[in-house]
C-alpha cells in the first residue's frame, strides 16, 4: 500500500509525507487524536489534523522551546508547562540540573496517556518515573490563576491559536502568565510562523508588550511545521536573552543538543528583516 | 480543475503546491525546464522536475547567496555567478555600487531565455539592459579556467550535484576557482539541505578545504526547497565572513533587504549542532 498523508498548510501549499501505518486515532472531549508511523519521520502525532510532532524532527522544537530560557535564566527551580503533553518539552527541561520542580499542566489527558503509550521517547519523563515531573490534566488558565508568584519559567507549549489554544494568544492570558512568575521570571511561547502567520505574530507580540517590558522573537527551522520557519516568543520581567545570557554557563552543559548551543542561542534572536517587520512596533 | 504539483524530496517525504497553468515546458541539450503558475507562491523553475526558484520565496535564495561575500570583501569590483541562469543572482550583486562587472556563466541558454520571458522579476538585469552585466552562455569550468586571478567574488548558483552540476563539488573544480579569484577573493557555494544532505556535506566541506584556507557554513530558510532548512559554504583566502565583516558598512546599504540584514549576516553562521558536526574536522 502506498500510502500518503498530506497536510495543507495554506490553501494551495503543503507537505505530504509517506506512512507504514496507522497506530491509533481517537477523539477527546477536546481534539482528535492521531498517531501515525511514517516512513521517514518516525512517528508522528496529529491533533485535528495537524502534525504537532514526529519523533525525526521533535529535538529542533524542543530544544528551542526550552533551552533559551533556562540557560538565560540564572536560576531556574520551578517551571511550568502549559500544553505540551506529549512530554517532549518536560524532558528537556528535567536535563537542567538546576531544575527542582517541573509541572505539565495539558488540558486533554488522552494526549498524555497516548503519548507514554506510544512515543515513549518523547514522554520518558511523564510516565511516573521521574520525582521531580508533576502532572496535571487541567485548563492551563485556570491553574495558573491559583498559582501566582510561583515560577521561574513558564513555557507556553500550544497548538495554533484555533480550538482549545486560542486563549492562550490573548493580552489577559499573559497577564496571568505575568502573574504566576516570579519578579525575574522568563515566559517562552511558540509563536507561529513568520512566513505564513505574519497576522497572527502582529496580535501576538502587541499582546506581549502590553504585559511584559522585554519581548524578543526567536527562530528555529522545523522540517515539518508550515513553511519549515518557526518562531518562538521570549517575554521577561528581568532578564534579557542576549544581553544577560551567560555563553560561558551554556557552553559548560553537561547534556549534549543535537539543535541548540551556546552560539545558536545569540543566533536565533538575530532574524530575517520580513520577520523583524512582523512584528514592528 | 484542482492541480497539484508535488516534489518528493526524499523516497517518503514531499512538498505539494496548487497549480494554476503550465507556462512552458522543454528541454535543452542539458536538461528538461519547465515554469509552473502557482496559486501562492507566484511562478516557479523546475528543472528535470525539481523547484529551483518561485517568485514567492526567491528572494531568500537570492539575498543569501549574494550579500554575505559582498558585504564581506571591502571592494567587490569584479563578480562572477556560474549558473543561476534565472538572473536572481546578478539582480542583488548590481544593487552593490562597488560592483563594476557583474558576469553570469551559464550553461544552459534556454534557462536565460524562458527566465527574460517568463520570470522577469528576477531577470530583470540579464536581458540586455544592465551594462555592467556580461552573459556567457558556457560551461563554468572551462570559463573560469580562462580567467585567472580576475574575480573578486565567485558565487556557484548551482542546482544539486547530479546531472551538469556533479563537477561543480568537486575539489579539482575549487582549485580552478581559487586560481580565478584574487589572492583576496572569496567564493560562495550553495551547499544543500542539513537535514537531508549530510553526506554530500561532508565530501564537499571536505574538498573545500583542501583548497581554501577559511571555510565556513552558514543557512537559510528556504521553504520550497528540502527540509525549508539550506545552506550555503563561504570559503576565502583571506577575509573571514565574521571577523573580517564590517557590520557598519552593511547597516549603511542604501537598499532594502526583505531577508539579509547586518545581524542577520553574523547570525547565519551560528548553526545548529547537527549541522556543525555533518561538517566537524
Amino acid at each position: 500500500m502506498d500510502l500518503w498523508y498530506t497536510e495543507k498548510h495554506t490553501d494551495g501549499s503543503g507537505i505530504t509525507l509517506r506512512v507504514k501505518a496507522s497506530l491509533f486515532s481517537g477523539e477527546s472531549a477536546f481534539q482528535k487524536l492521531d498517531i501515525l508511523e511514517t516512513c521517514e519521520y518516525g512517528r508522528m502525532m496529529l491533533l485535528d489534523g495537524l502534525v504537532m510532532v514526529t519523533e525525526r524532527d521533535e529535538f529542533v522544537y524542543h530544544d528551542m522551546i526550552t533551552h533559551p530560557a533556562l540557560f538565560t535564566h540564572p536560576n531556574p527551580h520551578k517551571v511550568l508547562v502549559i500544553g505540551g503533553g506529549d512530554g517532549g518539552t518536560i524532558r528537556e527541561i528535567v536535563r537542567h540540573p538546576e531544575v527542582e520542580l517541573a509541572v505539565l499542566c495539558e488540558i486533554d489527558g488522552l494526549v498524555i496517556e497516548k503519548s507514554i503509550e506510544l512515543l515513549p521517547s518523547m514522554a520518558c519523563d511523564i510516565d511516573g518515573s521521574n520525582p521531580r515531573v508533576k502532572l496535571h490534566v487541567d485548563d492551563g488558565i485556570a491553574y495558573i490563576r491559583e498559582h501566582a508568584g510561583e515560577f521561574d519559567v513558564i513555557l507556553i507549549d500550544s497548538t495554533d491559536p484555533i480550538g482549545p489554544a486560542v486563549g492562550l494568544f490573548e493580552e489577559d492570558f499573559y497577564r496571568t502568565v505575568a502573574a504566576a512568575l516570579k519578579d525575574d521570571g522568563i515566559m517562552v511561547a511558540q509563536s507561529e510562523s513568520p512566513f505564513y502567520h505574519a497576522d497572527i505574530q502582529k496580535g501576538m507580540y502587541r499582546n506581549l508588550r502590553s504585559v511584559f517590558p522585554i519581548v524578543e522573537m526567536y527562530q528555529a527551522f522545523i522540517p515539518t511545521y508550515p513553511s519549515g520557519f518557526w518562531s518562538f516568543a521570549f517575554a521577561s520581567k528581568r532578564y534579557h536573552p542576549v544581553r544577560d545570557f551567560d555563553r560561558e554557563r551554556a557552553a559548560r552543559r553537561t547534556f549534549h543538543t543535537r539543535y541548540y548551543n551556546e552560539d545558536l542561542h545569540l543566533g536565533a534572536f538575530m532574524l530575517p528583516t520580513f520577520a523583524r517587520e512582523n512584528i514592528a512596533r
